[in-house]
């Protein structure tokens, strides 16, 4: 790994002197601070260069070095290629004195390399046990996808805590609101669950991208392992994926009501994809749920080109009749309208708390034909929103493995199946 | 009616005179205020003693006066007959010299006709049509099983307002928090809708059985009054009863599910039972609801020896899954509990909105048979709960209606087809 590192970074310096620009690369990441984790080949390598009007340069500097590339989006543009078997990002970013006066996400990342590798000596197989447990339990990664720990993040914990061991029995007793301050420099008060002040930038949460379920899984899967330690842990197995008569055989057992929804996905990386598909099904949940159906549970699920969104209801079918609420029977005007605009009713008015109630013909009684007739004028994300628009499949019950794909069974293992270590 | 009151009270005063009791026969309520509406046959006689002590020689008394008759009872037992054709009810009371030192709310009506009785001249009829329009639009009687205007309480509505129409347009724009005081010397707050404070009795609320729903009946009845008078608001039609066929059809057309419990009605006064009833409405309606079923509307009855309560559910039948949400995933004795009671499992357990949640099989997955077995456990009225646990009969759908009874007809209509004056 180092030596593919430097020969990168040597290619990439021999280009910019070429080209005149100053351009220093310099590795990061987890790669740079000797704590990476045995399978993966991840190389972070920032194009840093003085002056932001020069990052255009530091882009094209780096296809030059790749000529074989794919160009993604995060908060700037920059290069994902396949390096001597390695997966390579070419990051340009802004060379800056100190981390005060950052200017992006990005320019920030290696004063993060600098403050830990000045300070993980010693310590560089607690970060990795640290970093196999929380992948093998499923909280490790800090894309939106995930929602869980960053590299950064789980070094911080064991610079703070000081050995694996003693930040799982940290960890096991966390609740929203716990504070961690290795500086204790905190300039601002933050609302998420952890708050992991930044060592290099007082204002910030390391830990703002993870989610509250997320936290809480390290914390009950530490409890679970303290309490009796097992390398299933850091190398679960994989649940193997259902057949289709096993999926059928669950379904009919819950006797709920499976509705998934497909689409064309759009084609943006993953962070900009899973953010607005999670969008996407609370909009779906938002509308079953105003109109009276109840969902259990649900989750989404994107490969290669397709996405999904799987749904378990457990009311999917209501009467014909439902009561509407009308206004405060001394809201005159208000009054008026709602009675004038409900003149085909089963009963009523009546007056239950207060307000003027009417039972009259519901306007959707099946959860499926609602979304058939309402999923494109949902608010959805824009990406989502064009395929939608182009069009999607809706299906429900058995239908949804009519055609075997494994995709639809892989998520609906994942759905039936998947059990988290929570002691 | 004069002459059936004074030839009772005469009789009444004879006999206490041969008894040597101090007791003075005092006719009350609306015949002694000429504010009686044609087609009532009430007359209310008070027996009034000095001393508190008489009041079972007073009780004696009136069953001497009256030898054909039932006891009742409010607050202290009374006796109930028919007299030349009149309903009478002959209460023992204590008599007093001021209203303010009262011991019991029987013993405040003396004071109350007479307050009327001195201020109401010129103004009975208007009385009269505030009655029968309260009648008319079905909030006219202060029993608790309607909880609307008492007559004292419509009485000093007319003496505040001066006419049937004022009253009628002030009331159409009331709202909660409207407060009355005649004679402006309040000495207490209420929480009531409506706050009519007793010019006999500073402290007391006149309208304090009053609910809110009836209050805004009235309110919305009197703008519908206004906005285009006709008879048919004091004199409405009586709905004519569906036929078997017509309440199968409605049902069909609703798709909802209806189910009816029928028992035996204990043997106590309606003031005593209907509360009982409504309490055991709701207490079925919780029971519904905490297990995931949804009551659209319900209502109850009780006719001769036979109570009833009918219940109309948009959610009838669930799935065995449901999603149970256990503790916080940091409240660990809590947590570890609900994980080892919950061993048989659909899915889980997993985190959500910091919540441990496990997906297990549903005790009751229909509405019909929840009820069968968890009627006999719920908190019920006390003689609600006798009769139920002797045993109580349980349908739903078309059954309800296989015995072709015409209280069972009698009560869908109303359920299914009166409608209020509302606008």
């Amino acid at each position: 790994m180092a030596e593919a590192a430097s020969s990168i970074i040597s290619r990439i310096d021999a280009l910019a002197r070429r080209e005149g620009l100053d351009l220093s690369a310099i590795l990061v990441g987890s790669a740079a601070r000797k704590t990476w984790l045995a399978g993966d080949y991840d190389l972070d390598i920032f194009l840093a260069v003085k002056d932001k009007t020069d990052l255009p340069k530091a882009l094209e500097l780096a296809k030059l070095a790749a000529p074989v590339h794919q160009e993604s989006y995060a908060e700037h543009p920059y290069i994902q290629a396949r390096i001597s078997g390695f997966d390579v990002d070419l990051v340009p970013c802004c060379r800056l004195e100190s981390a005060l006066c950052l200017k992006s996400a990005v320019d920030r990342t290696p004063f993060h390399t600098r403050y830990v590798s000045e300070r993980i000596a010693g310590l560089e197989d607690d970060v990795l046990l640290l970093k196999q447990f929380m992948k093998g339990i499923g909280v490790y990664g800090s894309e939106l996808r995930t929602g869980g720990f960053s590299g950064y993040l789980s070094e911080l914990l064991i610079l703070k805590y000081r050995s694996f061991r003693e930040t799982l029995e940290a960890a096991g007793s966390w609740h929203p609101g716990v504070v961690i301050d290795l500086e204790s420099h905190s300039s601002q008060s933050h609302d998420d669950p952890l708050v992991v002040v930044d060592p290099v930038d007082p204002k910030r949460n390391v830990a703002a991208a993870l989610t509250l379920e997320k936290m809480l899984q390290l914390a009950a899967a530490a409890r679970c392992f303290l309490d009796s330690p097992s390398l299933e842990f850091f190398f679960p197995e994989e649940p193997e994926i259902l057949t289709r008569e096993e999926i059928e055989e669950a379904m009919k057992s819950r006797r709920s009501c499976f509705i998934l929804i497909k689409f064309k996905a759009p084609e943006v990386v993953e962070d900009v994809l899973f953010p607005q598909l999670r969008k996407a099904e609370e909009s779906v949940k938002a509308l079953l749920e105003r109109n009276d159906f109840r969902v259990i549970r649900s989750d989404v699920d994107a490969s290669k080109s397709i996405a999904m969104m799987l749904f378990e209801l457990e009311v999917w079918e209501l009467p014909e009749v439902t009561a509407l609420m009308g206004p405060p029977v001394w809201e005159k005007e208000h009054l008026s309208k709602f009675l004038s605009s409900h003149q085909d009713r089963f009963f009523g008015p009546y007056i239950k708390e207060g307000r003027a109630v009417i039972e009259a013909r519901r306007k959707h009684t099946h959860a499926r034909t609602l979304l058939e007739k309402e999923m494109r004028n949902l608010a959805l994300g824009k990406h989502i929103r064009a395929e939608v628009r182009k069009g999607c499949e809706i299906c429900s019950g058995k239908e949804i493995l009519k055609s075997g794909d494994l995709d639809r069974r892989k998520l609906l293992t994942r759905y039936l199946r998947s059990s988290l270590k929570i002691c």
